[in-house]
């Protein structure tokens, strides 16, 4: 059967949160602006035509988005034992940054930590544990080169800006322990929901990136974060296709994405 | 079978064009421009951690991006009649933004009009003809809500800045008579590989946008622009399934897209 | 004698508040940012040197700045009765722009109110009234045609940036009545300290703009916000020369403008 | 008298080309753009006001502006022999930036070369000697601490902007010679109309630098770009008093300024 027949009856489920000024998002980074430039009637052509066109400035790390390898260094070293200074330059980074990222279309596993818990949401402070994520894989498997989201179910508070975003207040996330556990069982890339995937405590903002240190300079695994996964959540499916393209900015250290869920 | 598993030898390819400072791009959109902010080593954590990131500066018709219905008017009317004044506001298009087009999912036909004529890239002010589609067509069928890519071979000059931009030496592209051919067939989408969708003459720049106007205002199909079918149109194939995920900006009148063809 | 010589014992007081990321500004506004694109060292000429430079996003009424005529409206009407829709397009504003706004190099009187109330800061909610400007002016006298600040010591909270802004705490400035008394007074352009040139409610923000209203929409009076008064308040100083030149961009509604002092 | 007073009569010339959209500008730093972002109409108060703004996106040499010292280092090492490397990072440069440049009002000398030849304009590739300040200052003394301004009549020609960029066809300035015999003289900042205060040989571009090297690096004066000197040579002064107050960006390697002559 060809492909695009197997692929007739899926659905696809959108996991981008909309991109608008004023959204949240961490206040490291360029805050996201959409400015009309040119409205309809601005400079219309002689033959009743006009177009209509936009300015944006972003980050890389804004909006749903994936990290490139190279957002994070220890000890001014990248993944690999590469020294950052030999890759970066006005252009960028000439190696690890999002344009290696190779666009990811395969098996997708869901960790809904929020459901294990029997709640829709996981409260601010909550640290995911290794415990957590082995509890809610009991009925799927983890292979390698998977890529796995854990649900926390706080893309739902997307719309309580401050409250998302969690500098006062915190956010749930995965401490070093369920890093550990999510970076033997070797995953393509993981995903949440929240502005960094991280345990974040109430008032201490993104002080200290353990997670980050974890997953992208010592196990080579791409995250995504500020993913919108309520949707999916609410199916109840553990296992589907994820479609991750982030944008190709070369040398960028991170990139938007509009990931899609087929089931 | 599970869909992960229909997907599981597929073969992915990326149709977007890289974007970088100083790429290829219409002159009437805002420059790409990606900067690093930090670069590691500028603000090191007391654990040796830094974060390396940057800002972009970009419009929503730059790089391979999807054309909402919103952008282009004829007469003061977008798309089903309705006036452009009435939906346009600080915050973009309240109505047929880009964050309107359902990300898309299906079958694709690649309608290779340069293979047709026996090269691998157009001459830089060819008309392509309804004539040109149909022949392009004649071993595949293209149906309603399908995409429909357009092959010119004009991607393989990406590298070329000003040649590819066909400013001054004109850029292959659908002519009114095509563009009718492809509305009548009713599909979701259609794209190509140039900056604009158009057949542009040289030395004319894009001085009216009769193709925008059939499709965006009078047959409500979206466009994808500047996309990168080189290795597509290398492989021969006819139909496979194409990913159109932009990036949901709200209100926008086009957005950047890392296009996917899984064959 | 010589401008040059007659100038040459003078001091020199610089009015701008440093433009830095992360400054205190309006919400209203896009938020500041500078970074560098190319640092010393990334792009090397064969004969050893390099430059440096940077991106700049910014916006007209961002840092110490000058607003046009053209920032504010009344029901659709610009000063003078012009309708808004008239001069506005993607090129900004034909008329009343900070482009019409001559260089002012002349005399200026400063009203202390602080001072008046024997204070070096006036509290937050404070609404400076017609009495306290009469208060002010008693041994100076305002000319048609002057610049005239408005002092409230605001500037000295300037590194404190949620004070500084006033959106929950509240700012001082002049109510309705002292923008009557100064309008009467016909006055090339008046300036205060804070972020907007309004008494701020505390909790309240800017939900109206009474005093531009006056200033920019009825009397065609321009205003410059954010100015730091400190050190000139500190000298005692209540007449002297004020440079006004704003960066002249082509149809904003506003610009950034380093404003000097001459005493 | 006082200095108003003394002011009261003089003629203040506007030194600053405007800042538009596709202004001419050199293609090594971030093309201007300056787009409305709310018009009137958008976000109407109840009270019938509107208050519209702007985004703005520009660099820190575009337009009329001054170079800061650390804008060019030579060996890695700026002016004083300061390694750039200790001084740079996100926040910029944290000395010798375009904020350590004290407001410059004071005597300025200009050196019209192009009406020690005769001519209105200089030719494109035109290289000002040693002898031609020598010539054009014979009635005017330089001395320390002044500002010079070298005029090529160049400014003429801002309405054609490839011309004026001269990127292929070369732009009149000076060479090493007029350099040293600049930097001699030790004025506190020299100045010019074209893109870089340098001499441009056809079609070559800025491949080096020199006379950057020998103002910023070696003799630590500050130059001033792209002004808009044809008014000013018009009037035949030779001395008056300029006004040069770019805007205070913190460690930005230059800032757009709106220099004035009083005459």
């Amino acid at each position: 059967m060809s492909l695009w027949k197997a692929l007739e009856g899926a659905r696809v489920l959108d996991l981008a949160q909309p991109m608008r000024t004023g959204m949240p998002q961490s206040p490291s980074h360029p805050p996201f602006r959409m400015v009309l430039e040119r409205r309809h009637g601005d400079r219309v052509r002689p033959d009743g035509g006009s177009a209509a066109n936009e300015v944006i400035v972003t980050g890389g790390h804004v909006g749903t988005h994936v990290d490139a390898l190279a957002h994070v260094s220890q000890d001014g070293l990248l993944h690999g034992g590469r020294p950052a200074a030999d890759v970066m330059s006005h252009e960028g980074f000439s190696a690890l940054g999002i344009d290696a990222f190779e666009p990811y279309v395969g098996r997708c596993v869901l960790l809904d930590v929020a459901a294990a818990h029997g709640v829709d949401t996981l409260p601010p402070g909550y640290e995911v544990t290794a415990g957590d994520l082995a509890r809610a894989a009991r009925d799927v498997d983890v292979r390698e080169g998977d890529a796995v989201l854990v649900g926390t179910g706080w893309s739902r508070l997307w719309s309580s800006g401050e409250d998302f975003v969690g500098v006062r207040g915190g956010a749930p996330g995965p401490g070093i322990g369920a890093a550990r556990w999510l970076a033997e069982r070797r995953p393509r890339v993981v995903g949440g929901e929240t502005v960094a995937f991280e345990h974040v405590r109430p008032g201490r903002g993104h002080t200290t990136l353990p997670v980050h240190r974890i997953m992208l300079v010592e196990a080579g695994i791409n995250i995504v974060e500020t993913m919108r996964l309520a949707d999916l959540l609410d199916t109840g499916a553990r296992e589907f296709v994820l479609v991750l393209n982030p944008l190709p900015i070369a040398g960028a250290t991170g990139a938007p994405v509009r990931p899609l869920a087929l089931l």
